[in-house]
């Protein structure tokens, strides 16, 4: 986000809403995948509109860049869709961010929703001043606590997060600040770039996955070195799935790191909230204010005061 | 570098000069290691000398960050010191960046030989305008190769790189530029700090390890978001070592990469010249001006008139 500049929330999707299926970072392994996905968003009440690139499949991307960015453009310019559900993640969508027109993107706010690599999307959003849902794919298999805060994130309006009761404390403390963030090694591979996300004035929402400790590590000293975290005002991670703190990485952990970064902030720090490559997940808006507890284990989003 | 900054180029390593042997990233093996090291430094002619943490070993660092920065801080205190060769990579030397005084570097400026992690602080030598040696660490087994063009670029001065018969052309072209990079992974790392590498009016060397495909391709991709490819006047890719092309990966190579590049910025392209983690290596003085003719394979270092 622009310092300064307010943010937008786009409009909620309630019964009816028409929502693109799109993949623009890795390949589907196949149509079961679109169906499952299809079938996901009737359940909550949408019509799914599927991507014409959505099945394509050039190397580790689904489609070329050019097929990718025509269903993200198609979806942008047809007035009749109100949301866009990115089937998965992977990697490929940051090479689509210089063809984004992003004053297009506040000029109609639409729901976004996804993750992991889908973070470059969601600091197009931001960067153009618009929440954004850093929550399932669109072919998840989505558990009963993921479709609950999904529901609340985007349908109804209400809090979508709340209690972490497992989660770790790493620095006590209570904050307000805009959620911002997402795969923290996408977070890390746009920073210098125009789409560099900044946590000033924000909580910091971290998650990654098949990351070994020392690049976690090195992540985490770019984005200081950047300035990224400068004003920060508190962290959250969810989970670092499949991170292995084997073999020479062994006597550091991802909590040692987290515990060093929040203890040289100075700020509230939780770690192991429902974030990240895991079944249950938050959907949190981007953008959003909200209240971070790190002793209470609670992040509780402001979402009628943005 | 500063752009339009002039480089200087530290005094050569003739035969009785003082080196360091540092740990600045990854730990030792054990004392074996620093052994071979002040063997090689002797062969060399040099008298090498051990830093106090040089064995160090705190999880995957060799020390804890005070304790590296402070065999690098005594190094460079110690006027009889004339150059520092890293022990080994691994990770950890962009942590000390900002314990780093640039001035200093440049007022009296020393070789640093070494690669990999240690591309961070070749960042902070050409950061402060300083010529330094891209090659291999001191723990090295050094082949004839190797350590033909290591005394050729460090201690007499003679042009050290030259043909590349192995290398394949990806853009043919001839151009002249300062050289600049190192480990792609590390370069990448550093976008966005005040580190950051540019390859403007230069050639940009690279090379890296245990990288997968996408991985690469997004490390490119970050650094030509960040501009640090604008302006660039050529690449040259050494080896990426164990870089598998394989499993959803495998319908793009490294060679696809380097082609998507060196078409993008028609600039001279050329892969697989010996630098990066094999066991022929040039060593290449980073901020130097060379000639890259890539139809030819070779890269010719001017080393008389930087």
């Amino acid at each position: 986000m622009t310092p300064g500049r307010s943010m937008i929330l786009p409009p909620p999707l309630h019964a009816g809403a028409r929502v693109a299926l799109v993949s623009p970072a890795g390949p589907l392994g196949g149509p079961a995948e679109v169906a499952l996905a299809e079938a996901n968003a009737r359940s909550l009440g949408w019509e799914p509109v599927v991507g014409r690139f959505a099945l394509a499949r050039t190397g580790y991307f689904a489609g070329t860049d050019d097929e990718r960015i025509t269903d993200l453009r198609e979806a942008l310019a047809d007035p009749s869709i109100d949301g866009i559900w990115c089937l998965r993640g992977g990697y490929g969508a940051m090479r689509l961010l210089p063809m984004l027109d992003g004053d297009s993107l506040r000029q109609r706010p639409r729901v976004l929703l996804g993750y992991s690599d889908i973070t470059a999307l969601h600091a197009a959003w931001q960067t153009a001043g618009v929440v954004s849902y850093h929550g399932p794919t669109a072919r998840a298999e989505l558990s009963p606590f993921s479709r609950d805060s999904l529901i609340k994130a985007i349908t109804t309006g209400h809090e979508p997060a709340g209690d972490a009761p497992d989660a770790t404390c790493i620095v006590p403390g209570r904050v307000e600040g805009r959620l911002a963030g997402g795969n923290l090694a996408l977070v890390a591979s746009l920073a210098g770039t125009p789409w560099a996300v900044s946590f000033r004035d924000g909580i910091a929402v971290l998650e990654d996955v098949h990351e070994a400790t020392y690049r976690v590590d090195r992540m985490l000293v770019q984005l200081r070195l950047a300035g990224a975290f400068d004003g920060c005002r508190g962290i959250v991670f969810g989970h670092c799935t499949d991170c292995p703190d084997t073999s020479e990485d062994g006597r550091r952990t991802l909590r040692d790191l987290l515990s060093e970064l929040g203890h040289a902030l100075n700020v509230p720090t939780l770690m192991g909230v429902p974030v990240g490559h895991i079944p249950d997940q938050w959907t949190l808006p981007l953008g959003a204010m909200a209240t971070l507890d790190a002793g209470a284990h609670t992040l509780q989003v402001h979402r009628p005061t943005l």
